[in-house]
């Protein structure tokens, strides 16, 4: 239980979600607080049947406050959250900025709880395609230890923030009527078109978003062993990240053991019948808090692989659910 | 040279570009004919100046024809190409149907050009999927030797046919207008949507076009060693297909090499500046022959591997240019 929670961003594209996830999971918590730019400050918003006055973020604002859920960009994160651990509040910050930092726990509830329960300062909610598929490595892991992970994404304009579907809608709409559109948030269009490239040049060839992947995975599991090879691909699709994953395990998987392992796994939704062309899609795995995982298959090409498709609403597990869950982790206490 | 080349299915997606590049590259012929189903029989179509009537395709009707280039659904390929290689004709041929059949030639001129040469009954053209994959695999085959492939492809609508590419454009319509749109060429809505199934199921939860994947790059390759795991995936873009592919090679290749192979292959051409934002994308590789490759960079889960994005125009070197190019080496004969 905590008096007073204060949610950052609140007018986001994932702001929204969390906003809506507390009033409808009954957060336990006196008074919410609503920060955000100084262009918002002054806005109202309902929450659990109050109408609240947004606030502007500043580095004093944090007084009084027991928990900090934070969605922002990086540099928001980086130059305001330090101030709200100095006042003494839980911080859980869904930007990129300080994962990788070795005094922050990155935390996924289902998987590495105590990272979050024995936090000193700032609690990470991992990057949105890092958690649905370090969810869905878990079960194999603790089964067989992965050992190797080939990832492939389609990843939803959604991830973009709102201007990502601004851009999505009206580049499409004017593609198909053969007009003119100047995109926003990509740099090149995403209408009818797939882009190989989310984020910027990090390393070695590969991306910002590719190397969270690899960075990310490995302090969640827990184990720097973990090797990963990704490739991040923006697709037209408004919401909802999917992932061609292969595993490789030291000790072989089944399909049906994989099935049964996935089918155990909390937040995790098995959908798999091929002969039925049923399978997680982005149509039917939106606005939903579980992982779908389906085309569960053995690897042709390697008796220790396991290949699968996996599904998940990018905003809610992938970014506003799982801050959620971490929230409500603390509240717990166990 | 051929006196009379018959193109079969000259109506259909494949055909329509088929008749542009024989008139496009002055393909040495002195007559040709257009076959079609009852339907279209009658219609005339322009090639190379002349106004030519389709006729109906029948058992009989390729009397004197001396080439057969054939696009059309398996079961007419089952049943009518083999009354033309009976009556004396070369035969090229973009289906499915016969291209694992063992008397039968499947052929990229690039890669196994004698195949095609030395073909005493029909010559396949590869699966879409599997043309641009192969022509990429080939330099990286000839310097270090593939032992494995695994890909995820992020495939066209217009793979479906014309109606893929209509599902495509009025079901995305009917979304952004919050319409209902009933699919005829898919099982799912494709509008802002993935759909991780192409073809029907075949074996160990692989469909059938994953399989052809598999077993049409050993037999094009010659090398029944090469194992591949593949995921096939329909987006919502209209034409080329893209691949996130990872080779693993006996002999560990460099990115410089891989560039360099890449760049001294005919039909391959090396988009790849991750800095700039270049790399191949289906907005800059439609209605072209070649097939291109970037985001090259090493495996980052192995030493032998090698990760790179391809993506070629489905309709053109995954089909029709594949199949006229086939048809321009038995005209040179070398």
């Amino acid at each position: 239980m905590f008096d007073t929670v204060a949610v950052v961003g609140a007018t986001g594209a994932v702001g929204t979600i969390i906003l809506d996830l507390l009033e409808k999971r009954n957060f336990p918590a006196k008074n919410f607080r609503l920060l955000a730019s100084a262009r918002s400050a002054g806005k109202q918003l309902q929450l659990a049947g109050k109408t609240i006055t947004i606030e502007e973020l500043t580095h004093d604002c944090f007084e009084g406050v027991d928990l900090v859920i934070a969605s922002t960009p990086d540099d928001t994160a980086a130059e305001y959250l330090p101030s709200a651990v100095k006042a003494g509040a839980k911080v859980i910050d869904e930007s990129g900025y300080w994962r990788m930092n070795p005094d922050v726990a990155l935390v996924v509830p289902e998987i590495n709880p105590e990272a979050a329960l024995n936090a000193q300062g700032i609690i990470a909610s991992p990057n949105c395609s890092t958690t649905q598929m370090v969810l869905a490595m878990k079960p194999l892991h603790d089964a067989g230890k992965i050992r190797r992970v080939i990832v492939s994404t389609y990843q939803a304009t959604s991830g973009a923030g709102l201007q990502g579907n601004i851009d999505l809608q009206e580049g499409t709409r004017a593609a198909l009527d053969g007009a003119d559109y100047e995109y926003k948030a990509f740099a090149h269009p995403i209408a009818f078109n797939a882009i190989p490239q989310i984020g910027s040049h990090k390393e070695q060839g590969y991306t910002s978003e590719e190397m969270k992947m690899v960075y990310e995975t490995r302090k969640i599991l827990g184990d720097e062993t973990i090797m990963v090879c990704p490739t991040c691909v923006r697709i037209p699709v408004s919401n909802c990240h999917s992932e061609s994953i292969l595993v490789e395990t030291e000790k072989p998987i089944s399909v049906d053991e994989a099935k049964a392992l996935f089918a155990a796994t909390p937040g995790i939704t098995v959908v798999d019948d091929l002969d039925a062309s049923s399978y997680p899609m982005p149509s039917n795995s939106t606005s939903s808090d579980e992982v779908y995982i389906g085309r569960i298959r053995k690897d042709l090409s390697n008796p220790n692989g396991l290949a699968f498709w996996c599904v998940s609403d990018n905003l809610r597990k992938g970014a506003a659910t799982n801050a959620v869950q971490i929230a409500e982790l603390l509240a717990r206490g166990v």
